[in-house]
């Protein structure tokens, strides 16, 4: 029996349907796993033919909750029912689409811990319609930790140019030194490599950067937080046969040399690593979610309002995503 | 009578000399202005056989301080005589070497304040040896500030492909919240707006980075530095005339299309701007001091002393930063 892979069809409201769509019609028996699509069947119908579609749905099985334990030979659907077609307009923020997207999440999640699934590939979710449907998390991630009951998990993004993994992420500017620890840095080194040794097949070189502007230049700035935490840890963990390298001055880290030389930056805090990871990767890159019981990759886009319900938008992230988790999984 | 730019030879250790006697090298009387190097002859005359760059030194004239006031036909030398051949050694931090690094950038800028010179144009300096040699300045915006009497400044790199002018330069990351106010940032944005005015010949687009991942997500991150202090500041601008706009995603801001309608972007912190201007532009970028009572440009990389004194460094970005001089001095 095949192993299968749960896709989360992301706001109503946003490119999420018609990319699902997209990625399932590109699904052939050559593919090493099946995609179950946790979504609402009445949300697909409406946008098919806004973005040429239609035939796909014809191509898929539509299935229960409770089905997703028998043997598939083709992409499914799980019908959530949870959104009605005329329910909510395309391209808006909607308390139902928030509704709906977080329906799909926690399903899918319970369909990997239950062990009927080998991962959840998400699709794109809005933060606002979350929060208008009074979902208490600010995002995918969260959800993912509070639901698996993880919470040393880290955020990696990655691309064929380049991967980041958080040491912190979705926290205001002002909080992040306050969180960046001993164990917590080891932490991520430890999940990354982990990690990027599973994609590569080899131990991954890893490089951490510094805090600071010049990582401190020996205490010049900053609170000495490299010589403190940061330098410890790398200490710490090649110890354990990890390949580390830092702390390195952040601005100059991500020249090709260094690039050339490295599987995964460490990054201390989510724009430190997203905007080198979004200015050389653009919308290539996919996002991981470490350390949970379950393999968990992204998209690394949002729900795009302004071109969706269109067929303008590019499948090549979600596929990616979907991918990764293939790779990540083992299957 | 032809105007002058001052040049300062960096520290005698780095490449900064034989990427002086580079620039000096390829001057030509189509030049708009004529360098005048203030350095060390006995260190040019050590390091330039070294170099193969035996010739220039026929090609310039060696004068004193007092010889900038008049007509030159060719590039000069200033010769300070603080550092001699044989007290220092090459790619090594020096106390010798950072107090002759000190001598030329201060003779350089009482030139400018004096008015022999239309601007200054600086090499690399070890920040290491100016603090061996007792220089109570971490680099040459805080010697430039100091000794014009000048608080309001800004440090801005500019490359051909992308252009950052920073709110909060070298501070520790703790350190940043604190110092982003209204009047800073109304002030960054105006410095930036009236010189790449200057440099693009009509009104600049300024782009402005929030501080906090996702620009906050509407208060989600962070304090609401964005709601309390960027967007006012933004609004405050725009009433004078200047192209504002944000406060965006500081991680998507990078990418073609917000790149293509960016004459220069405001970065709340170092790292912010050059991990993307590093990364876009390698070595290729100009740093400028905006609000000096003179031009100020300098090369973007430092020392290099683990190629100094070989003749393999590039004289690309001084070039860069000589070119840059000539046309925010508009001479």
């Amino acid at each position: 029996m095949k192993h299968k892979l749960a896709v989360t069809m992301g706001d109503p409201a946003g490119v999420g349907p018609e990319l699902s769509l997209k990625l399932l019609a590109k699904w052939t028996t050559e593919w090493k796993t099946i995609p179950v699509l946790y979504g609402d069947l009445a949300v697909l119908r409406r946008v098919a033919p806004k973005v040429g579609m239609e035939d796909v749905l014809g191509q898929i099985d539509v299935i229960s909750v409770e089905d997703v334990t028998k043997e598939l030979t083709r992409p499914a659907l799980v019908d959530l029912k949870v959104v009605e077609a005329k329910s909510f307009t395309p391209r808006r923020v909607n308390a139902i689409c928030g509704k709906g997207s977080y329906a799909y999440i926690t399903a899918a999640i319970d369909a990997a811990l239950e062990g009927h699934v080998a991962g959840v590939v998400t699709g794109p979710i809005n933060k606002e319609s979350l929060q208008l449907a009074e979902v208490p998390y600010p995002g995918h991630t969260e959800i993912f930790a509070d639901r698996t009951g993880i919470s040393n998990y880290c955020m990696m993004l990655t691309s064929e140019k380049i991967t980041c993994a958080l040491v912190t992420a979705h926290v205001g500017y002002s909080e992040v030194p306050g969180m960046i620890t001993f164990s917590r840095l080891n932490e991520v080194i430890e999940l990354t490599g982990k990690a990027m040794y599973r994609l590569r097949g080899r131990p991954a070189k890893l490089t951490v950067l510094g805090l600071n502007p010049h990582a401190g230049e020996h205490g010049l700035f900053g609170n000495s937080e490299e010589e403190n935490i940061i330098m410890p840890s790398i200490e710490h963990c090649k110890k354990f046969g990890y390949l580390v390298t830092g702390p390195l001055p952040p601005d100059t880290a991500f020249l090709p040399d260094r690039l050339a030389n490295t599987d995964a930056y460490i990054c201390m805090y989510h724009d430190q690593g997203l905007i080198p990871l979004k200015t050389l990767a653009f919308d290539d890159a996919v996002n991981v979610t470490l350390g949970l019981p379950m393999v968990r990759t992204s998209v690394d886009h949002g729900t795009a309002f302004d071109i969706a319900w269109e067929g303008k938008a590019s499948v090549n992230s979600f596929v990616a995503a979907y991918e990764m988790a293939e790779g990540l999984a083992g299957v």
